[in-house]
């Protein structure tokens, strides 16, 4: 870490650091750094910069680029770029520092960053939700949003599958509700303020779409402890998931008022195709974004399953462009993706995207073979 | 217009739509769209969006780069790039919208773009206080920050020549505050829920800073009739400055913690310079943004003083720069400020922005002249 500023809400750090740590340093002078996501605990800020990383907070805090207000960068010819500006306002010329963040590394790579920090919340509420239909879930997120707007911080679908695979396979995760039901939410609400109310307008708010029978079920966590559980339900089923044979992953977004035409379109056609495979959809839906992961049928062979990968992605990534959507919302290209990119993108533009690797990188030096299509 | 989706909190509109018309539309919809500044009655879309344009809103909302989801442009061979996504996450390659928001029509014209909408505050508080010094104002905001937190929507400074420039040439603006005050904080709260406590919770903390000797007096708006006769205030500042002779005008930005040390020290440098000179610094201190304004001394001539204006750009913007600051913070380089650039910028910097351009524009039609140094 090389400097944090409080007072002007900055922290600036070296690629190498650990996301953890850097939310560690901004706790420890009562700031939030709010990105948020699973590996934090070994991911670099570096890697989340080049990959524009984004995770449960986005919904309110936004993405890497948004937190990100300089960058100190080395180019193909080893030039050092220092636009480490810790400002929230600079009009002067191209803004430089977008062309390397999310670009993993095509264009140069990022050494240190100035991020944003943000005043610390004061009171956090934490409801996991028992919903019927996935619109339903998504009904409630839109009168959640409406109704507490800035306080909602996180905003995230699990479905029953993913609550099992969690139970099955990773100690101390239990049954969350009294009842199983069809579909999860995870919600998060948060307040800058002491004494806001939280917790009062959060449980009307719950026993409203309960009695209009939108909620089914609920439970609103009464301790830091119990939150913390009612979170670890969501990494659990990650985990768990690597314990249910082959998996064939996606990380598709699409606008948010189509997320559930995704998910049942998306469920139905790889059914269609499979019976027995078995869809979790879940993710960052307040965002529109779906990691729509395919395990496979339980009786069926592995390596037989991970061979039809590129038939489920076509259908997965075809639905998800259908409506307007995007074959990778927060995961990046890479190698994986970078054959399909023409699929997706219009020829126009990937020949700007050559262009902008033409003009900064014209030997192609910079983490050859990643995001433009061979 | 070509959309508005409150669901997913979207619009699309093209480039000549007028700002105000935009905020209209989703306040039709009970949303918001929050990029708000002086000319909001005539600017339109596709200027913000080439300006990537500030105003009072940065604070909370960002400028106009981050309320962007989506853009459509014309490249300078004829091609329309159609990049009109509404998505919140899309990490497929990399941003190529960046490239032309803040660009100042240099690399292309944006023809049409998919902005981000947001919850429409249901309670606002407006306060107009008064301080004795500037480094009051700036410790008023850190605690304001600190303790409402999202809630902070606007923090504007507003020295006394700027009030009485006001009163003298607007009809209509009269004395705020019982008694003069050598600065002014204009501030606004805003919650997007009803019953909020959002008044009650501003006069603790207005009471408190009173007490405390921080703030001298002050006033919250009791009607909206009222809040708007307090921003007029700072519309009138800039109106009445007009006639009030030459003026010599300075958009910079400098770490928020360095705004009282930039207004002191530029003040005493320009004054050294010319006895009897009038600055005027005013802005979005809120995210370091100062408008630095230089009225001539009364009794001198506005052709003299206006001749003089290289002099005293250059003591303001290295100043700016020596505090780590910028140039332009809002307004953009143009053709003002294009030869100047060299002075603060690098020569990677400016090298970076010629590729850029080559890359896109390599026979130099789009908008010649600006800001690229020639």
């Amino acid at each position: 870490m090389r400097a944090i500023d409080p007072l002007d809400h900055t922290i600036t750090v070296e690629a190498g650091c650990v996301l953890a740590e850097v939310q560690k340093a901004a706790e420890q002078v009562d700031r939030l750094f709010p990105l948020s996501l699973g590996a934090e605990g070994s991911c670099q800020i570096g890697g989340n910069l080049s990959t524009n990383a984004g995770g449960i907070a986005v919904l309110r805090y936004g993405n890497m680029r948004e937190l990100t207000l300089g960058i100190e960068a080395v180019l193909p010819d080893g030039q050092v770029l220092d636009a480490l500006r810790t400002l929230r306002k600079d009009n002067t010329g191209y803004d430089l520092k977008q062309l390397f963040i999310g670009a993993e590394g095509t264009l140069g790579i990022i050494t240190a960053a100035t991020l944003k920090l943000f005043p610390r919340p004061r009171e956090v509420e934490t409801a996991f939700l028992g919903l019927g239909r996935v619109e339903d879930v998504m009904a409630l997120f839109a009168r959640a949003r409406g109704i507490s707007g800035d306080q909602l911080t996180a905003f995230e679908l699990i479905p029953r599958l993913g609550l099992e695979m969690a139970m099955r396979h990773v100690p101390a995760v239990t049954e969350p509700l009294t009842a199983p039901q069809p579909w999860y939410a995870l919600l998060e609400v948060s307040s800058s303020q002491s004494n806001s109310g939280l917790r009062r307008s959060l449980e009307e708010f719950l026993s409203e779409a309960l009695a209009g029978g939108l909620l089914r079920d609920g439970v609103v966590a009464t301790s830091t402890a119990q939150a913390r559980d009612l979170w670890r339900i969501r990494e659990a089923m990650v985990e768990g998931q690597k314990y249910e044979g082959g998996s064939i992953k996606h990380d598709v977004s699409v606008p948010v008022s189509r997320v559930a035409d995704f998910i049942n379109c998306a469920t139905a056609a790889v059914t269609a195709k499979l019976p027995g495979i078995r869809p979790l959809a879940f993710g960052h839906v307040g965002d529109g974004n779906i990691h729509f992961n395919l395990s496979q049928p339980p009786s069926a062979d592995a390596k037989v399953f991970l061979a039809r990968r590129a038939e489920f992605s076509h259908i997965v990534h075809d639905l998800a462009r259908g409506l307007n959507g995007s074959i990778s919302a927060e995961h990046g290209i890479g190698r994986l993706k970078r054959e399909d990119l023409p699929r997706y993108k219009s020829p126009l533009e990937l020949a700007l995207m050559r262009r902008l690797k033409q003009a900064l990188d014209p030997d192609e030096l910079m983490n050859p073979g990643k995001i433009l299509p061979p």
